[in-house]
């Protein structure tokens, strides 16, 4: 966290399927609920400054950061920092670097953010591989999926850094108590995961012996995530994409075949009418705008990924997950709990 | 396929949550309904004869097979062959061994079939691994998600095996022609994927150049496969386990969560009243029982394996997917397109 005592949030304005003018939306909805925080909106002033224009009242906590370039989906991120510095990533991404932001917010090309970031800022020490933190619904509240499509080959030890990482999340942005941390398997028992899940059971049991960086609960199952079963649920970036479009495409084709059956006679659209804000309800618990953005956990610094599909109420929330997590010690606290080696176990 | 004409499918009835009378009532409603078949019921007989004795008019092609012992959850597969000689799956996987049966119908245990059938069957020439095929449902019909479970790790042939085996099950049971493959990744592009799917997708399209074994589509997402843009998706076993309990998860918070909604307050409840029968309709359109069960394939016999919970019409479903199994040449066309080597490209 910087020195200073006023939070500041950077946003890349550039991204998203929904464009600009719905960035600034959201961040101006952010800055009106969050009037101690500073936002400084980073992007096109030729196409911010109408988008601002249409807000009223104005915001004094909301500062436009001119930028010039726009990071493409098609620009490779590894040359991205090099070829495009006055992009509205890597300009925002600069000012976390210079302290003159506390966290950065970007919607859209995780694969950009997670370079910009880390080519920026670096690791934090003692981190091998940073990794997506994705909170999920379930019927008991938020589900920290970690890795959620950062690195799809990992070995144990990367694993226990990501129940590492997310613990840190869940307790300090989502405020969960000592999160139950599951490694994700195709069954509780502990006899069943393929080779990594079964070496990355071995090693986080053993370090539950003494002075455990986290709350290990065992193995779980893609349903039990969905149940709340756990906290925080501990996979390969290859597995957490996989479980994360999978919820996705389940969700959208549920909702699909339920208007479809909804609407498939004239009497049932009558009864359905007065209940579509309830059914639209039920999208909102289960949409990802909800719980605000995908954190990058592992930088050295905070960087919260949107959704794609962000609209302003997703933006906004985005940022208060920024916010959030510039209030506590993330960046500290998972490099102590990542270095301090755990005392060596009582002498028998 | 037995020389005989008339299909004979042998069921163990000792299995499934909802016990042995739930399994005869759906043998029942399959016999009712498929008159040209004859069904051998396995099972306890002073268990199954007061059951079937309920199931009025009784049924000249529902035949029951006494069989003393039970595989029980806790039974190691790969001992029950030899521990438990007279239990139901074993005496059923007998009749098909001996030719007395062309098809095996199980309900829950899939460790215990797949070991069964592997023992008492073998495999099929060429096959190097046995995989569970699962129906999964999507907007545009049954998309074949294979290894569902049986493989926790895999190399590309074993992928590749999978994938012709999965388009021979779509094309003849399924009825699909010339079944889209696509193969599970992390995102469409060919770059995209861990290890395993990278040095797959490398192989798939090498063996598309020439008489092409299946009809590969490219790399599917977890959302793409319930949209059903493909016909068949191609994973290894752990994977299939968590897209499938991801899938199972998600529809069931979704349900959960719809009731809590529609019941929240007295008027909702009467305009959802009316509904309720619709909302169930979806439920089924999404059950597993529709589906009829997941085969076994690249055993040396037909093996039906019902999902755990399932009910009498999802054990008749069973029964009728491997009715539809036996009428086809499944064993025969998976030996042939895995063992014939494709012709050679063509000289330039």
């Amino acid at each position: 966290m910087s020195p200073t005592t006023t939070i500041r949030i950077a946003i890349d304005a550039m991204g998203g399927d929904k464009g600009p003018a719905e960035v600034a939306h959201g961040v101006y909805l952010a800055a009106r609920a969050s009037r101690q925080v500073h936002f400084l909106l980073v992007g096109d002033p030729t196409v911010l400054e109408p988008a601002l224009a249409h807000l009223k009242p104005p915001c004094e906590n909301l500062e436009l950061v001119p930028a010039t370039q726009v990071i493409e989906m098609e620009d490779a991120p590894a040359t991205a920092l090099k070829r495009k510095p006055d992009s509205s990533l890597v300009v925002a991404a600069r000012l976390v670097k210079e302290q003159k932001a506390d966290a950065l917010v970007t919607i859209a090309n995780s694969g950009a953010a997670m370079t910009v970031s880390l080519l920026s800022w670096g690791r934090i020490k003692g981190v091998s591989r940073p990794a997506i933190a994705v909170p999920l619904p379930s019927l008991q509240g938020p589900v920290v999926l970690i890795d959620a499509g950062a690195n799809v080959d990992c070995d144990p030890n990367n694993l226990f850094e990501f129940a590492i990482m997310g613990s840190v999340y869940a307790e300090q942005v989502l405020g969960i108590k000592n999160p139950r941390v599951g490694l994700v398997s195709n069954g509780e028992e502990e006899v069943k995961g393929n080779s990594l899940v079964k070496r990355t059971h071995t090693l986080f049991q053993q370090s539950m012996q003494s002075s455990p960086p986290f709350h290990f609960t065992g193995n779980v199952e893609g349903r039990d995530i969905f149940r709340g079963d756990v906290d925080v649920a501990v996979c390969d970036g290859f597995v957490g994409n996989v479980i994360l479009k999978t919820a996705e495409g389940t969700a959208e084709m549920i909702q699909a075949m339920l208007k479809q059956e909804l609407t498939s006679q004239a009497w049932k659209k009558l009864f359905a009418a007065p209940l579509a804000s309830s059914i639209r309800g039920l999208g909102k618990r289960l949409h990802y705008s909800a719980f605000g953005g995908a954190p990058m956990l592992g930088v050295n610094g905070i960087c919260i990924i949107g959704h794609g599909r962000s609209d302003h109420v997703a933006v906004a929330n985005a940022c208060r997950a920024a916010e959030r997590s510039a209030q506590h010690t993330l960046i500290d606290t998972i490099r102590q709990r990542i270095c301090d080696p755990p005392p060596p176990p009582p002498a028998v």
